[in-house]
């Protein structure tokens, strides 16, 4: 892999998509280590294809997809395999994308900053519209689940740097949420969303 | 509550769906006591609202509703309240339908009944074509989730005649299947799908 490859900026509370190749990757970096960063695969040649939370789940017999598991579409076929994580490997397929609806339930009366828009913004920005806005993987996210099955809000174990690899196993589009909660820990205690990179490896 | 309403019968690995109007119930019962029922709520008004497993589970804070939680829609309202659980209250909100690519994965090489086609078929004896086969609720499924996030293909916990009875929060559709899975035990040890019932009560 290309370690020159040039490094793209995820704005804070901002959204990006960019296209794979089958065979190629994405490196996404925790800048500063405390960013959630929502994640989706499109099938590049039907959009209608994605990569699906409740569909990976049964296929790697885990919450919490690893290093070395092939993430799986709605269609039940691989289409990225989770190649390396620097992090200690806790992330999310749990909790939709925040939403202007979710923002309005925590108490705001104003439009909010979301993931949800930020997949549409994101995918617009290469003429695409995603048919809806699939369960994401929440890299970072840490929803520690108890044994009677109730969940928490906690902080990302992550640290400044941190990252994934994600490779292609089909022609695909990646979009990319930094998430803007700001309400809830999810991001850090200091409840600050910040930016976080990207680059495409070949 | 109308203790008198017609038993409707959910035949063994098919799908039906009815309607109901705010402030009606529906019961479900596991007349067997091992069949695990897929199920699904949609706005009457417009279809693309509809019970989400990804947006109830950060609204309850829980992977399990249990008897007194609302069930949020993708809009987060609350379309549905689980009114009563006669069960232990042991049901699934992280695993996909099956369907047939499901069943190719698990060594099918010819066509399986499934929960998502018995989500359309059931739909379509009414006139109505969802637009997608959202994540359902899967009554009496038993995913054990272990604290590494690994999960395992669970037996029910529920005994015969166990019912839950969800309650209307807006004019919808509620779509229910009896699951054809014969391969992995989630309808028991005995891979032997069975019929369920539901009443619909004023």
């Amino acid at each position: 892999m290309s370690e020159t490859s040039e490094l793209h900026t995820l704005p804070a509370r901002s959204g990006r998509a960019v296209r794979l190749k089958k065979g190629q990757s994405i490196r996404i970096i925790n800048t500063h280590g405390q960013q959630v960063v929502d994640t989706w695969a499109f099938n590049a040649e039907d959009l209608r294809e994605f990569m699906s939370m409740e569909h990976l789940r049964p296929t790697i017999g885990s919450i919490r997809p690893t290093a070395g598991h092939k993430l799986h579409t709605n269609r039940r076929r691989p289409i990225l395999t989770f190649v390396e994580d620097t992090s200690p490997g806790i992330h999310d397929t749990l909790m939709a994308a925040c939403d202007n609806y979710r923002y309005g339930l925590l108490g705001c009366t104003e439009y909010h900053d979301n993931c949800t828009d930020n997949l549409f913004a994101g995918m617009q920005r290469l003429g695409l519209t995603p048919p809806e806005c699939p369960s994401p993987l929440n890299l970072w996210m840490n929803i520690p689940v108890h044994a009677d099955g109730s969940t928490e809000w906690g902080v990302p174990v992550s640290k400044p740097g941190d990252h994934v690899v994600l490779r292609a196993e089909m022609d695909c589009v990646v979009a990319m949420s930094a998430c803007p909660q700001d309400i809830l820990p999810i991001n850090g205690e200091n409840l600050k969303p910040t930016e976080a990179h990207y680059q495409v490896l070949d």
